[in-house]
């Protein structure tokens, strides 16, 4: 792209830096900021600069919090001896949005994937097996590892469960199988295969 | 969404006030800064502010400039006697892709939408009349409209059109047909017709 102006062509660069952003996209937000008024554009060039000033991990579960201990694992109210292991923040919500679940979390930060160099002491494992082995903040009694059900995220669970097994902790996975609403027709044969072979009793 | 913490949140609200951005993508910019490192994401946010604070628009035909001037209509190079009419900068940026056109611009801004609540005084109309009735800062020959084939595009069309008639210069507009490379079987009924009207002479 030809652009106008140096200042442009590097808010453009930059913001082309985003997940999923390509130039022509960056080019229309340089653009609309261009027009919007200076105060709004300071708000915002703030508020990106707090996501790295002012955010914390909390210490426990590893999730983002504006606190060292997140609301989660402060709470009272939730279930202290399951820990649901994810992959990320965005899992969190995933899980937290079901309303299904009231135990505590563990984020991994990714999941292990030799081909992007990602080896399990990049992601938070050593915290999870010292959390269960010390039982600190809280004694661990259910491990349920909700890692994506890829090549990657079975590594992990794999690599996980061997190093919990030995400390006597219960290893759980999330049932796999046909999502509600959809049909047979259009599963594809894995997922309809464990439905099958983890089938559950007919709740009448 | 429910997010775990207020400055994710707040960082999630602004970037998705950009134009075509949604939370989901939002919280995955967001998410994505909060990993980078903090001399990344200064230097992002200092190049957004820098739109606001160095940005310039060109004195003469409003495109966005580094300079009070900007270089095309400082260029002695190029054709001063022409002025090319276009919506905004992304045009200016297409047309000079072509490397076929090598006179001046002038941005609007925008044409002219009830609808939106955009009228002739929003946009670079009135400097546009100036620059032909004054010739500064260069003499105008003719004037090219390369606003959009939208019916705001037309309205914006006959008004200047009707402002620069009594002026006295030459006013064309861009031919409109089945582009290059396309199918007659797909182009629409308007534009094979206009193609079939403004026929041009076969260069063999």
């Amino acid at each position: 792209m030809n652009l106008p102006s140096k200042i442009l062509e590097e808010a453009v660069e930059q913001l082309s830096g985003l997940p999923g952003v390509g130039k022509r996209s960056a080019l229309r937000y340089a653009l609309f900021l261009m027009n919007e008024e200076e105060v709004k554009v300071r708000e915002l060039s703030e508020s990106l600069m707090r996501l790295k000033t002012h955010l914390h991990r909390c210490r426990h579960c590893h999730n983002v919090s504006d606190t060292e201990v997140c609301p989660i694992c402060a709470s009272e109210k939730r279930q202290r001896g399951l820990v649901c292991v994810v992959e990320n923040v965005q899992d969190v919500m995933a899980v937290e949005n079901t309303q299904q679940y009231r135990g505590l979390y563990h984020v991994l930060g990714g999941v292990i994937s030799p081909i992007d160099g990602i080896s399990p002491s990049d992601l938070e494992i050593a915290s999870l097996v010292e959390r269960v082995r010390t039982g600190v903040p809280y004694k661990v009694e259910e491990v349920i590892l909700a890692l994506p059900t890829t090549m990657e995220g079975d590594t992990t669970n794999y690599y996980i469960n061997k190093l919990l097994q030995p400390l006597g902790v219960k290893v759980t996975t999330l049932a796999r199988g046909v999502a509600v609403g959809d049909s047979l027709e259009y599963a594809d044969e894995i997922t309809l295969g464990r439905s099958i072979a983890h089938r559950i009793p007919f709740e009448g």
